[in-house]
Order: structure tokens, then sequence, then C-alpha cells
């Protein structure tokens, strides 16, 4: 009994060092961010990032967490703890110290875990639509796809709903994480239009060069980091051989997924591009969650080369629809998330047909619900205050129109 | 016994990771002094803080750890340790391996965990003294902040003293940590007056704006990381449910306290106050941290957002009160560690009047202690080498007059 | 039964963190090269660490872990698996879950962890050759370096060879890691020249200041956050008093190290030098390396005094010998890396005459080895493709020349 008491605070460690990982993740999104945008707009998205850190949190211990892991659903896929009062349920004297709520984690390792997920949802989001949006406008979209949106997707796998029951396979959230952040990117983007001058007047793209290259950078490799967390915790305990292989996996996939944007990139356009071969090791890692647990090192390094060239294939897709992604979001989280999801019927334990449609049908699941969700928030939000700022203040910044402050004072800048 | 064995394994394994996140808080702390500040003294900056880890860790080995944990205490409040010889005395060779020691941590890691928070308390006040202190005279500062106050006023407390036989309780240091150091950091700020410009010929305050504020923003999530381990690790052990619920009050005062301080700012100066977010963050980080493991988290979130609120008032009265605080060091760890430190007689599993009161002794008798040991270490370093560089170097950046260098030498500056 | 495979769980966990850490430390190296570097080689730099990463890893997955831990030797120093068939070899469904691999760690923990060091001797030598080195030329070294050099280096001691047989010390890699990268860094910085403008007609050296200091500082800190996992992880298991002495050590070490700099630099230059206050303290982690398990803390705190007062030396010679290494990789890791190896003779457990000299003569064979591959591998690229940029190129900065982008182009910079 005593060491049965011991696995649960070993566990323990493991899932609170994971959800420091996780939660430092944030810091990843930001950098990214920040430096692939305009030194003008710094403030605001550095605010926006902070917002949903906060506010994310504090919504799932409201609302989020009991949404999605319910006791039982109604109609089938509405959590019924929505008709319930919302907040957390357990008692502080009663935190989960023995094993009948798991010998995994505690309640409250559990919220904290699962909660530092939530957020990173909005986070892709905020990518993608940097440097136009409204900054209330965004805020409301937050509140309710963190709050609501979020935990209800999540709920119809991992909080025991329909999908789960159906088979379907999705390990860290290639498809609960990123492909329902990157549908919503992808629906903003295509509300918001392109930024002034991402597009010429003959239609062609052009580059609006990152401010900051060292501090995106900087942004993945804490991202890289925070994977071993986001990855290394959704085993749900620290069980040595399930967490290590993850690990691994995990990390062949990122490196090889570098690798092979690097290359194809470099084969496709006779340069060294560095923010390929980063968005190639973010593609990779979006493209291992949904099967790193079942994967061997090959499989994981098959998956991140695919996932390297699918970026490279993505981002100029993207391009070519005239959708404007500063940060190159739909292509990480939304494609190489669809990739990832359906990488899980073709490579490793579970591969095979069945289990590829059971697959394809939660993406298309996911898809239609997370769109359409997407576009009952932001078409009204559009419709009232409006979605994106006056042509003026794009021009000049967000960071002096509606924060008053400057992120770099002391240096003088290229005004663009 | 195995078993046994196993558990402080297990309890040195988190209590070592917690020591290497409250290690890392101090990039946290550079990162947000240097953001906060003008690019000309980022040098001198780093300098400090580089010196306050390495000479404060230095100093924890040779005099801290074993004053600040004595056999007892002479005249009822100096550790006897004080007239021993210094040092540390465990021998390598019996480093903790059992349990004799304690059943959650070696020794050795109990000695780190303490060093890494004992140089915080100087960080704090390296803050709120930037831009025109003379190196050396902050220099001997530190060494004898850190060596000897200090350890002496933890030892009350912590140590086993007078404060801890009085029921007083700081579970991480709102007061033994951050009100430790703010105090000093009002005495300074007292003596040494405002940066040139600060106030104008009006005797208004004016904004410097700090000249990179990605890097602060930066800090201050790496600070609450670094929380993790400073929160998380006083327990003293892994034990899951403590340390889980002591993660959840944390990073929920967190959130709470930023979304207080942005609310409350812009509900006063109708804007939204990307800095004033940030150090509310912190304000809810540092008030939570005296009771972080008795509160449920409702308390949790109205401590935080009460912090968030005092940060901006409290920002508004050192302004008021003609004091020169570059990145808002007394608002945050003085004010706020007071308000924790209090909150633990209001809120949670100890609350009540006779609590309270303690509480509120406990403030008075640190405050007395702490103000009255930096002006004996200020005063005479004041009357001899002088605080404050002169107005020449002040101008100019102390980078260049003290180190010869320049922080970011291929950008262009405009000079202020 | 249960207790020993509760074992294996707690030290995975220790041993999984560590790697994680050991990871992170790429973040650190690389702002420790940029910021020490001019800006517009910024792009080239993180495209070199970027790569060095992905490239290591997979090549330590297909190559590198089976011939640092082979089954036996072939003349006493040519892993047996160096004529086996390439790739990783255990299965993933007998991921080192039971106790027959090792009760420390899984094997795939063994991979991760060995593999992350692995990247590390490669990176070691991008700061030395910063600023002019070929990009291809310098990923083809990087391939042969790190896929055979590093490990058959590193298996005549870890992997059981005849080096560990003679009875050569070294914990965690002054040697292995740290001086195997520092003689190729010494090779190649030859083999190059000097940087343009490095030192003038006169032949006297002059200073090419790095463009962000703040960023370089961050990287030293980062960089002592990964030697928690480096040193900490290389008593591979969490044994908890010989992980928390490793830590002791070689925080103490580190404080040393910059505070030994600091003071001996001060006393020479007369000013208060960041960069080598910052350097010192890497010079007491690598030298603290190769005996941190054997020391008493006042015997760590007397090797980085010593490493720090190397570290002022050693930059001085290296200027003196017209060999140009932008962040002083060479006095950092080759020459610490050497002092760190003799001082498990001089100080500590394991202390003597005898001891001294097999170190001694480890010290020689690697630096023989080392140099003779380095030289193997990087004559045949000059002759060939050649080492270096062409004078325009590093004139004008390699970000333009070799990638088309610039790391800051909101920024107005000062060209030189």
């Amino acid at each position: 009994m005593e060491t049965t008491s011991n696995i649960l605070t070993i566990n323990n460690v493991w899932m609170m060092i994971c959800t420091a990982l996780v939660f430092f993740m944030h810091l990843g999104f930001a950098f990214l961010e920040i430096g692939l945008t305009r030194q003008k707009n710094t403030i605001n998205i550095l605010f926006k990032n902070v917002f949903i850190i906060c506010v994310g949190l504090l919504l799932y211990c409201l609302v989020g967490f009991n949404l999605m892991y319910p006791s039982g659903f109604v109609a089938g896929f509405i959590p019924d703890y929505f008709f319930d009062l919302f907040g957390l349920s357990a008692p502080v004297t009663d935190a989960g110290l023995d094993l009948t709520y798991n010998e995994g984690y505690t309640y409250w390792t559990d919220f904290l875990f699962q909660g530092m997920f939530a957020a990173t949802a909005a986070t892709i989001v905020s990518g993608a639509v940097a440097e136009r949006i409204k900054l209330p406008s965004f805020m409301i979209f937050v509140v309710l796809y963190v709050g609501i949106v979020y935990p209800i997707a999540g709920s119809w796998k991992w909080g025991g709903g329909f999908l789960d029951k159906l088979g379907f396979y999705d390990f860290a959230g290639s498809t609960l994480v990123h492909s329902v952040g990157g549908w919503a990117a992808l629906i903003a983007v295509y509300l918001l239009g392109a930024r002034i001058g991402k597009f010429g007047s003959d239609g062609k793209p052009k580059a609006i060069p990152g401010h900051n290259i060292p501090i995106a950078a900087a942004g993945v490799l804490i991202l890289w980091l925070g994977w071993f967390g986001f990855n290394g915790g959704s085993v749900l305990s620290a069980d040595p051989g399930a967490t290590s292989i993850t690990l691994v996996t995990t990390c062949l996939a990122a490196a090889a997924g570098g690798v092979g944007a690097f290359i194809f990139s470099s084969f496709l356009y006779k340069n060294y591009d560095l923010t390929m071969f980063l968005n190639g090791i973010l593609g990779g890692l979006v493209g291992i969650t949904a099967g790193a647990d079942q994967m061997a090192p090959t499989d994981a390094i098959l998956i991140g080369l695919i996932a390297g060239v699918i970026i490279v294939l993505g981002v100029a897709l993207v391009d070519k629809l005239k959708l404007d992604d500063p940060v190159g979001a739909i292509a990480v989280h939304l494609i190489c998330g669809i990739w990832g999801t359906l990488a899980v019927g073709i490579f490793g334990a579970m591969a095979g047909w069945d289990q590829f449609l059971i697959q394809l049908a939660g993406v298309g699941i996911y898809g239609a619900f997370c769109s359409v969700s997407a576009l009952v928030i932001l078409l009204p939000i559009k419709a009232t205050m409006g979605l994106r700022v006056t042509k003026e203040e794009e021009v000049q910044g967000l960071d002096i129109h509606e924060h008053g402050m400057d992120s770099y004072p002391d240096f003088r800048m290229n005004q663009h």
C-alpha cells in the first residue's frame, strides 16, 4: 500500500513537470508570433498572448474542466455539466490525495495540466490573425472559443464521448488541440482578409519579413522543449516505457520535420530558408502528436519528414488561396494536425484501413464543428463591433493606437 | 525500508527540479529589469544580476545556510551559528543519503534550494535602484544583505525562531523573501532619489519607457514558470496533494492578478496597459506565496484579483510619494508581499482574527528589521563612497562609463 | 518487485527531465553565439545551430548510439558496431520496460539523453568558426564529426573502451564532450583564419563587439540551467545523494568561475567586464564537469575559481596566438575542459599522482585523436569546396548572401 502511494507520488511529479513545460510553451508561442511579425504590433501580440494564458486558465477553472470531462452526454454530444453549476467540483481537503481519483495524478494536477492545454488552441489563432485584428473582438472570441468550444470538442474524445467510443485516436492533440485551433485560424483569416501590402496589385504574395528572427527561433526551441511535457504528459503517468518512447518519437519527428522542410525547400527555392526549417520542426511536432506513443523511431522519422514537406507545400498553398497567415499557423497546426491524425491509421501499432477511416471521420467531424463554431462566434462580432482595425491603425501599428506604447523606444526603426 | 528510501528519492527529484526552476527565475528577473529600463544601462543591470546569483550562492554556502537554520538562538533572535565557524557542515561522504536528515530531500538539495531563494531578495532591490546606483556600492550592499540580513530574517520563521513559535505563517516567502527584498528596495530608492527626468519641474511623474518590452514580458513568463518551483518546492516534499493544490493556487492567483490589474487599469486609464497586466501577474504570484498551500481555488482567484488592483494603486502611490522605482518592485514585492502575508489571516484554512493579528505583527517586525538593516548598510556607504553615479554617467549611461561596453552596438539608438 | 519497478520509474523521470534540460542547452548555445557576434550573421548562426540539433539527433539514432556503446572493440579501439548494420536496435515493444536493461532508465531514455549530448560537441565548434565559415562545408563537417568522431571518442570511456579500463575518469564530459568539441574548434579556427578586421595591420587584436549582450547573458544562464541536467543526469539514476551533491558542486563551480574571472579581469584590466564574468561561469561549469560527483563544496569552489582565472588568461592567449574565436569557445571548452579533467587527479575523492597521470594521458589521447580527425575532415573540404566565404560575403554578412534574409529588418543598423 505504501508502494502504491509511492506510484501516485512519482506519477504526479512527472505530470506536474509536464504541466510546467506546457505552460512554458506560451512563451514559445509569444516569441514565435512576435518574431515573425513587425515591431509596430509587438505590444499588441504580447497583450493577446498574456490575456490568453490568464483568461484561458480562469475559464478552464470556471467552466472548461467540468465541460470537458462530464459524467455523461445529453443528446450524445453535449457534455452534461453544461447544464450544471460551473466550477471546480472537488473540495480542497479531498485533493485527490488517494488513489480513488487516479493513480497517475491528483485532481489538481489533472486540472492544471488540461488547463494549460486549453489556452493553446486560442494561441494558435492569435498568430494567424496578428497585425490586424481588433483587440476587444479577439478577446471576446477567446473567451467563447476557449471557454466553450474547446472543452466540448475535447469531451468527445478525451471526455469519453462518441468519438472515443468510435475508436478515434488522438494521443496528445494533433486534432483536439492543434486542428481545433487551426480551423478557427483558417476561418478567422478568411473573414479578416489579408494585411495591407501582403498581396500586390498583381495579386502576388509579398513577404512581410518578421522583425526579430532570433526571438522567433528561440520560440521554436522553447516550443520543442514544451512538447516534452505536451506529449510526455499525455501518457497521464510516468510509465517509464511509454513516456520515454514518446519523448523519442517526439524529438525524432521534430528533427526530421526540420530536415525535411529544409531539404525540400532548398531543393525548390535554392536557398537556406531558416523560417521553413523552423516551421518544419513545428510541423513534425504537430504531426507526431496524435500517435507519439504508437510509433517506432523509424515511423516517427517518416512522419516528421513528410510533415516537413507538407509545411513547404502548405505555406505555398495558403499563399495561393490568398490567405494571409503571418506565422504559418494554418500549415503548421491545421494541415500537419490533420496529417498527424491520419498518420495514426498509416504508421505504427494501430495502422490499418479501418483505423484510417475512423481517423478521417474524426478529422471531418472536428473540421465541421470547429469551422461552424468559429463562424458562429466571429460573424456576429464582425457585423457589430467589427473584426479589423482601421487602415490608419494598421499602417501605423496597433501598439501606438491600442496601447499607447512602443516596444523598443530606444531603437531607431524603419517604418513599413 | 526500500519503500522508505524510494520516498526520499522521489521527494528529492521534485526538490531538485524546483531548485532548477528557482534558479531560472534569475533570468526572469534580469529580463524584466532590462526590459523596463533604458538600453544605455543594460550591461550594468546584467552585471548586477549575474553578480547577485554567483555571490549570493557562494555567501549562502559560506555563511547563510548555517545562519538561517541554527541549532538555537542567542538572546532569542540571533542565530547561534553566527558565532560559530562559518561554512557548510556536512561532509561529502555523509551527503544526506539516508533518512536521518529528512525524508523530503538531502542535505545538499536543502542547501541549494534555499541558496537559490537567498539571492532573490537582492535581485528585487536591483530592479528598484536600476539606472543610477554605483556598482561597487551595490555590490557591498548585496554581500551584507544577502549574507547576513536575509538569513537572520529567515531564521526567525523558517529556522524555527520566535516568529515561528508565535504561529506566524509564511509558506514560501511573501514576507521572508519578497518583503525582505521590498523593504530594502524602498529604503534604497528613498536614499538614492529619482532618476534625472523622472519628475518634471512641475513635480509630475514622467514615464521613462522600458527599451525592450518583449524581453520584459518574457521575464514575467519565466518568473511564473519559476514560481512552480518557488511555491511547489516550498512543500519540502513531493506530497501529491500538497504540491498540486499549491501549483493550482499559484497559477490561478497569477492569472487573476493579471486580469485584475488589466481590468482595473483599463477602467481607470482607458487603455490596454501591458506593463500593468504583467505586474499584475507578478503581484498575484507574490500575493499567493504566503498561503499557497492553504487556499482553495476561489480563495486564490480572489487573492490574485485583489493583488492586481493593489498593483495599479501601488504603482500610482509610489509615483505620488515621488519615489522612482523603474520596474515597480515596491508595488509588486513589498506591497503585494504584505497583502499576501495578511491574506493568510483572511482566506483559507488558517483564516481568523487571531491569525490575522499574528500576520500583521510579522509584517511589522520584518518591516522594522529590514528597514533598519538596510539603513545601517546603506547610510555609511552613502556617506563614504556614495550611492549614486555622477550626473554625467547617468545621462550617458552606466554601460559606457562603468563597463566600457555597449549592449547593442550594431543598432542605431535614440539617445535619451 | 513492485518497489523495484518504482525505482526504475523514479530514476527514469529524473533522466527524462535531465534530457529535456540538456536539449534546452542548445538554445543557450545559440543565444550565446548570436549575442557575441554581429547582427549580419545572425540568421546563419541560428541555421547552423538548428541544423546541428536536428541532424545530430537523427545521426545519433542512425549511427552514433550503437557506435558509442558497442558490444566490443575491433583492434582495441574501433567499436564493433562500426561494421554492423546501423540504427537503433531495440524493438518498440521491448522498450526497456523492465529492469533487464537498466534500473536507472529505459533504453529510449538512454538514447535520447546521450543523443542530446552528441550534438553539443558540434555546437562548440559552431561558435568558434562563426561569421566566416561556408554553410555547406560546416554541414558536412557536422555530419562526420557528430556522426562518427564523437561516438568513437565516447566509446573509449563511456562505452567501456580502453581508457575506461585504464581508469581514466570523466564524469559528465569535460573531455568527452567539451574538449572533443574544443579540439575541433581549435583546428577549424586555425584553418579558417581570423575574421577581416580582427587583427589590425599592427597585428594587435581588435575587439569585434557582439551585437546583443542581453541575449548572450541569457544564453549563459540557460546553459547553467541545462547543466543541472548535463551533470545531474550523468549520475545515470536519481540517487539522492549523488545527484544532489553533483548539483551543488556544479552550481558552486559556476558561481566561483564567474567571480574568479570577474575579480581577476577587473584586477588586470581595471574594468567590470561582463563577457569575462559570463565566460568565467561557463569555464567553471566545464571545469567541474569531469569530477562533479567526486568533489566537496570547497573543492568545487576552488576548481571554479581557478577556471575563472584560466578563462581570463586563455582568452588573452588565444588572441596572442592570432587565433580568432568570436565566443571564447577554445578558452571555455578546450582549456577549461583540460583543466577539469586534470582536476580529477588533484581534488576530491580520486586525487592522487597516479590518477593525475592517467587523466593527463586521457587528455593527450583525446587531443591527438580529435585534432587529427578534425584535420582529416576539414583539409579535404578546404581543398575542394573551401571552408571560408568570399570577402564580399563576409563584409556584407552571411545572412543576406546565404539566406536572403535579415534578422532584424525593422531596425536601423550601423554596418560594420
